[in-house]
Order: C-alpha cells, then sequence, then structure tokens
C-alpha cells in the first residue's frame, strides 16, 4: 500500500465545489474517475478542502491510498492527459501512510481577488470579483489588522454548528494593490464556511461607511452573523496554499 | 458631427477576430450593434487593426463618427451595460475629426504570452501559449534582438501581397520571465498579416535548436516564408496598446 501526495490546481466556475455531491458536477468526482483510471483500481481521493461552487485553487492537496506502482511521473501525466483543461495536476510524491490531506493540514492560505475599476475585466470574468467603487486601501488595511491573532470568529460564520468550537487563529491578513488588481492575502490554522468571504465582505462594508473600523473588534465579539458584512462572492477566492 | 475616440478591452476566444465578416461572430459587429443603440443611429465603427481568431486586446481603439450629443460618460456606461462580458470599454474621448483609428495609428504594441510549464494552467487555458519545454530566455533574447530595427519581414509574413511594401521597423522585442510566466512585448510601426506569431514561432524553433540564432539575420534577409519557424497559436497574443 502507497500514499500519495498530490497537488492539483483548478478554476472553480464550472463546480460545485470540491467534495462530491448528487446531483451535482464536482471537482473530486471528476478528478477520481481519472485518477482511478490511471491507477487502474477504484479509488476515494481525500481532499484537504470542501471548496464552494466557483472557488478557485492554486495549489489544492489531496491524498489517496493506493497498491498502484506507477512512478508519481507517470501519475502526473497520465492523469493531466485525462483531465478537462480547468483542472491540473502539479505534483506527486510518496507520503506516509499516516498522512491525510485535510486531518494532516496545519495551515492554509486564501487569496481573494478583486477587479476594482469603473469598467469590467474580460480576462477575469469569473475570476476577480469586479468593484467599481475606489477603494480606500489604506483603511482596508487598518480594519483588516482586527482579524489578526485568536478569535472566535462565530459572527464570520454562516450556519455554524452551535456546539463546535468557532475560535481560530489568523496569522496574516495583507491587502496588496497592483494598479486595478487588488489581492487580499489570508493566512490561518483554518477557517470556518464562508469566513474568508464574510470577512471580505465587512471590509467592503467599512470601504463603503456601513461600517466603521472601530466597529470590527465589537462585531467579533458580539458573535453575531448579522452585524458583520455581506458574504463576498466566491469567484473572487482562491485557495492559494496549504502548510502540513 | 463629432469623432468619437474609444478604447475597449476584449478577450478574443470566442471571435473570428475583429473586423466583420458573413457568417462568423466577430467583436466589430456585436460592438457597433450596441454602440448604434446607445448613439441612436447606425454606425459604422473603425477599428485599429484587424485580430485573428482567439487573438485578445488590452487596449483596442475605435473611433466612430456621429450626430449624438451623448456624454462620453454616459457613452462608456451604456455600451458596457449591453455587452457582453467579455468585451469592455475603458475610454471614450472626443477627437479631432480628422482622427481614424487605423490610419492615425503611429505604432503598436502587442504582448505574446507563454505559459511554460509542464503542467498546464486552468487559469490561462485560453489566454497564454502552454508551452512544455525548458525555455532558454537569454538564447531567446539574443534571438529577438535580430527582429529589432528595420527589415524587410516578407519571410515573416502569411500569403503577403507581392506588390505591397513588407518593410516595417520594430522598436523594441522584450522577453520577460515571471515565475512559469514569459511574456514577449514587442512594439513596431507596424505589423504584417501573422508577424508576432511567426516570430514567436520562429523563436521557439531558435529554443528547440531547430534554427540556428545565427541563422535569423539570414532568414529575414531570404523573404522566405519557408525558413522561418511555424506561426505560433492565436490564443497567447493580445494588442496592448496604440500610439497616435
Amino acid at each position: 500500500m502507497r500514499n500519495l501526495k498530490v497537488m492539483m490546481a483548478y478554476r472553480g466556475t464550472k463546480y460545485h465545489g470540491f467534495q462530491r455531491q448528487e446531483n451535482a458536477l464536482t471537482v473530486q468526482e471528476v478528478v477520481e474517475k481519472h485518477v482511478s483510471s490511471v491507477l487502474n483500481e477504484k479509488v476515494i481521493i481525500n481532499g484537504c478542502s470542501r471548496t464552494d461552487t466557483g472557488v478557485h485553487a492554486n495549489n489544492y492537496c489531496f491524498s489517496v491510498l493506493t497498491e498502484s506502482k506507477i512512478p508519481p511521473r507517470n501519475f502526473i501525466r497520465g492523469v493531466n492527459g485525462r483531465l478537462p483543461e480547468d483542472i491540473s495536476i502539479l505534483e506527486c510524491e510518496d507520503a506516509p501512510l499516516d498522512f491525510h490531506a485535510r486531518f494532516s493540514c496545519k495551515a492554509k492560505e486564501y487569496i481573494y481577488m478583486i477587479h476594482n475599476s469603473e469598467s469590467k475585466n474580460p480576462f477575469t470574468t469569473d475570476l476577480a470579483y469586479h468593484y467599481r467603487r475606489p477603494l480606500d486601501i489604506e483603511l482596508i488595511r487598518l480594519a483588516a489588522k482586527n482579524f489578526v491573532g485568536t478569535h472566535d470568529f462565530r459572527a464570520f460564520c454562516s450556519g455554524c454548528d452551535e456546539k463546535k468550537s468557532t475560535t481560530r487563529t489568523i496569522f496574516k491578513f495583507d491587502v496588496e494593490i497592483n494598479g486595478e488588481s487588488v489581492k487580499m492575502l489570508v493566512k490561518g490554522d483554518g477557517f470556518l464556511y464562508n469566513m474568508i468571504r464574510i470577512m471580505v465582505g465587512t471590509l467592503l462594508a467599512v470601504n463603503e461607511k456601513k461600517i466603521s473600523v472601530n466597529d470590527i473588534g465589537s462585531i467579533i465579539s458580539s458573535g453575531d452573523r448579522q452585524l458583520a458584512g455581506k458574504t463576498a462572492q466566491p469567484h473572487g477566492l482562491y485557495l492559494n496554499k496549504i502548510f502540513y
């Protein structure tokens, strides 16, 4: 028995997230089919994360247990030769048998891309959120600092389970600007459902003066989802890195 | 009578180039329809350049004569509200009546994007040419220098008219690398049909040792299309800037 650790990238536009679902096309279903074909046995792949419909991944990890003796290089070529053009295997290596893409994960880094311009960008229609109003980057940076650290992020979670811990640690929340392209880079030890999209929506509400930068601390401590901003659209979000 | 100078960007993937054709969808046809609707009169738009099927534009200029008194800002909003998501109006201003997007043009700058990696990039499928072999950037830069200057580029033209001049001046041909992304930036006073794509194909042939870097000068002077490299695929090419 071997345990393969595989890195891939995918454009999430056409998929209902990573995780297999009835009656909806998912990344897991497509990848599993081609991985099984190359390994010549029916396998289940263990993904590092669910992702929402329309969310992308620059570096997504899955692990898969197999009896196959295929060299990693041939695995990459074989799977890439079968995959559609919106999914690409980047790396494959043998990992210890107890490695699990999801449970072994120590931290994750996400990117949220905004195209900030009055005119839309025809090249990033499904790859960045088009935000027309001027962005006060310094104000957004100041607001984002409130998220860094260990907090109970219940106010930044959609439909959270009452019984589970909603405390997470955010290591960094950087905001970079390059012309009309704004990149928010968030690294943390884990994220609640919709957490990054709600944090981004809250920062945009701060930009629009609907929420004061001074209120973010009290919104966090309130634990009240209603006080935070809207859930930002999924197509600006990328799982960027995963740390083991 | 007014003459509007309009800048736009488009993703060329779905279009058979800019110029109107029978039985094929073109950028001109789509833009003309919505511009006519906003100007409330049937107009013809004058594009700065034909572009091939699948070629993109970061900054494409067209001019249009109109009797409409619409303010440029309203023109942009009105047309953008009607256009599909792969075409975007960026700017609009009043220009002298003798301005013509094509005939007034002094120089053009094109970009050719290459994704250089064994694995494909799911985000640039139709936006960069996927080239798997290692690229010797220094060799390509050295080869590209041969194109700079005033030359008869007949060897770098598909189906050129025997009677027309094929002499053009290339002001610069830069090759930039950023991780797996390679950008070739070419500025010239004008370009023959397929000229940039043939130059790029020739540079890739140099990379593959099918053409020697020392032979480029003699290929240029031969005027023989057969001696130059293949025509590189269209989807890596962008009209990037236009100079008046």
